[in-house]
């Protein structure tokens, strides 16, 4: 997986098509707010993608607070926005999809 | 929550509408076999139903093995299947329903 | 378990015996920052502190990047820190305990 | 890491320095039952082995009945005990080490 990170008209064809995510203003990572319907699903949530970021060794910084999940993905080796973070997004996409986000 | 062992024709009349769940042999307990895509996906159902669990003080027993997880509920405290049980499979089958199982 | 604000004098008694742990400068959440080996054991730790608010009914406030934790305690029914607050900072020091830290 | 069965002799080695495990009969798994103090402890367990397993794309076979977790760990590509599961059963004794076990 290519740690690179993005070229900025690259990056906004991606973003395109993950409008749920934000690029932060600073432009070093795309964020995500998640809302469950309670802890529960909140961090079983967290339990899927925690598997999936341990696996591709991609981790994110997430703060959870009862129901809610808010994400910010970066790749530290390259200091901004690269593959690895969208791949991660599009898991954490799926894995809140199962409860209907 | 009652505890209470369900009469045999309770039980005979609930499980008709929980058909994905079967009676043990013994009569004390219900079982289902639960299949995931993967190991991932097998343990965030896991982390939903441990943290149900622990909540309703009502734990499975249950094995998994990479994509599979085979669950058996029991009320030890009345020596078969109660009221507990029957929530607990249905928590459960919500959970796996995220999965599109 | 009693959800009330403590008062000022019987949380700065408590403090002395919880040092890991701050006051926020608001007065209404106990931090704590928790730094472990690598996300396997964070997340581990946050499995185990997960499963206890959820059985207290009781949860944290917690931001988690790679290895470290940070966690806020606060008690929204009586917007200030209660003697929940303290059960669950005691039980995520046990938690992260077994880890060294 | 090496899937290759181990021969005997190295296998009994090993062994003799992982006396909380066992081989199973037909000599194709090593087996340990570990015992906590309530579910809790369990889960959190299972959580840290879960994460290792997924990183290392190496997964056990285990059973959960509340505080207890019995384990079997073989290597599937080889039909039988390979480098990888002394590997797994170090990291899995490390997680369960934690917890006074």
């Amino acid at each position: 997986m290519n740690d690179a990170r993005l070229k900025p008209e690259a990056l906004a064809a991606i973003m395109q098509s993950h409008q749920n995510w934000s690029v932060s203003k600073d432009g070093n990572a795309i964020t995500r707010n998640f809302r469950f319907a309670d802890f529960r699903e909140a961090f079983a949530f967290m339990s899927e993608c925690a598997l999936a970021a341990e696996r591709l060794d991609h981790h994110p910084e997430w703060l959870n607070v009862y129901n809610r999940v808010g994400v910010s993905l970066t790749t530290h080796s390259s200091g901004g926005i690269s593959a690895r973070d969208i791949e991660m997004a599009a898991i954490m996409d799926r894995a809140a999809g199962r409860f209907g986000i």
